[in-house]
């Protein structure tokens, strides 16, 4: 077993892609998806890119994802609108909805556009960073597509670590991504965790009697804790709200869990905002202040422990540079399932 | 020295109303600001209402704030525009704001409003509130009227609690209304623990070291924590280029300490969204849905240490209801400063 092969940006694109037509899905829809799972392994989100592929396979082979929807626009107004995935892959339902969206804000300044029987789209940070090439802010939340976090004070897990992100343009600084759960650690990075055999810090979650829990092995007998307590308990609410009830997608108690359950319909909620900066100001002007509030942050002395100070979207800046330069890591137990994936499709293996 | 007085709603507006009418304040303006100051006192925000009343009234005659502004609208496309507050008080920048953006949004259902010269304007929540009167959704970030808290890592202080508040209509149950700072703790409760001489618990403020800071009296020498270390750093940073940024107001270096100087132009800005629900769903059906996501929250069972299940905004309405009832209370020391503030100004005390 190769330990890690460094995998081209297109290479990895017409792989997925190829592994989708196989499976049945169009050929536009394939290579859309196909686009932007590379693109979040290209960004670092290794946890929401081709890592999720064998998993989604499974997902419509068992019935709980249709491989041609027809994703269709159900409520419109001129700022708003609320689009259908029928059940197809998240991708396609978002990536339509950030479209809507830009060509919308173009006229209007700003738009707001939901999405209903979508499903997982990967990170957060993929959408809201699409309008930043038409020098608008994205502005993106989902309902988290399973449950872990209880409400503040309470045991039941009726909440998931619903995600927010925010891409903001800049000029020659990288762009600010915001892109974070709403816990204090995503539950992927407990997965990690256990699979390392490392022990969890002290603050990501709690057991039942509201004690620390740091061993991940026993994950399931807590809960994750949200940021600030009772407040980002508060944002979760509200992003569930949002991007779930508003648009009449699954939120609290109707939310499935994807990991543990691939053949009952999610009905995932996804929003996007696109705000265009030419409406509010001149872009070059607003894009200068940008990276000047940038480096007056950067140029801060640092308190003891700390060498830097890092703005929201840097490291996943820099990874990407390294990763177009070098290859997406694609690491071995991953590689195996993906080219055990490409034999049993009969299509070209990664190596 | 009367230790506590309850004022009535009618009369606590009506005073604050001619003050600033004593103070040269055209009536139609002075009546807006008396009522959501008034409104903001009900709300149980008693640090962002009449408690404001002297410093903005102070800041009037020395010149750092304009008691006849000229308000206008300066760019403007169908789901957005952009406020110029003329350096008045906040109250008439960001009133004017929302109004204009529940206008837009009954048509195009969704609008976003922002403001620059605008000054401080009371609670977040105030502004999120008021769009649930025509079945909206309110959401209101604000670049905070002080720095108090360093980029994460760093000891220069270059960002303010910058708030957010988002209301949610509901059908029986009270709204949510989610109004909470960036930081652990908002500046002002740093400011009552100092008044009552109790210590801070630890997680509100570090020292210059990085180490816990619990004597508030020494809250000079330390600055405020952010929710979930960096990430309520983003945030911060997020609502900041916003609010302000996108603005064209003031942020980060150049956010003027509105305590320490009563005198320069602090170039507020803040924003609202109004989201009409009726464009995206039946409204009925949504406060429905929304009143069940409530009632399974508080239906979980409960942690040792906890007794329930608290929603955001259960607190301020159940305050509101006794405010309503028995009148808002006014402490001994303020109701002093009120009634000096009268005579002075040759009007009608509060008691």
């Amino acid at each position: 077993m190769t330990d890690q092969l460094r995998v081209p940006y297109e290479g990895l694109k017409a792989f997925i892609q190829s592994c989708f037509m196989a499976e049945g899905i169009p050929k536009a829809d394939a290579e859309i998806v196909g686009r932007l799972m590379a693109e979040a392994d290209l960004n670092g989100s290794d946890g929401h890119g081709v890592f999720r592929l064998v998993q989604y396979i499974e997902r419509l082979r068992v019935g709980g994802m249709t491989n041609t929807p027809n994703i269709t626009v159900v409520k419109e107004r001129a700022a708003m609108a609320l689009v259908d995935g029928d059940n197809g892959l998240g991708h396609l339902a978002v990536n339509r909805a950030v479209e809507i969206a830009m060509q919308k804000a173009e006229t209007t300044g700003v738009a707001w556009v939901g999405t209903r029987m979508s499903n997982h789209a990967g990170p957060a940070g993929l959408y809201a960073r699409m309008p930043l090439k038409k020098d608008m802010i994205g502005i993106y939340m989902a309902v988290g597509s399973a449950n872990h976090l209880p409400p503040w004070g309470g045991t039941e897990m009726l909440l998931s670590t619903n995600p927010i992100a925010v891409a903001v343009p800049t000029a020659d600084e990288p762009p600010i991504v915001l892109d974070m759960a709403t816990t204090v650690a995503a539950y992927g990075k407990v997965k990690t965790k256990a699979q390392r055999g490392e022990p969890m810090p002290e603050g990501w979650m709690i057991d039942r009697q509201g004690q620390p829990l740091t061993d991940p092995t026993k994950a399931n007998d807590g809960f994750l804790l949200p940021i600030g307590g009772a407040k980002g308990y508060g944002l979760a609410l509200i992003f569930g709200l949002l991007a779930g009830t508003l648009n009449s997608a699954a939120f609290g108690r109707d939310v499935v869990d994807f990991n543990a359950d691939a053949k009952s319909l999610t009905n995932t909620g996804q929003l996007i905002i696109a705000v265009s900066v030419e409406a509010f100001c001149d872009v070059d002007a607003f894009k200068q202040s940008t990276d000047a509030v940038i480096r007056d942050l950067r140029a801060s002395p640092t308190l003891p422990n700390f060498d830097e100070i890092r703005l929201p979207g840097e490291r996943a800046y820099a990874v990407r540079l390294d990763n177009e330069k070098n290859g997406i890591p694609v690491h071995g137990a991953l590689l195996e399932k993906l080219n055990n994936l490409a034999n049993e499709l009969g299509i070209q293996r990664l190596s």
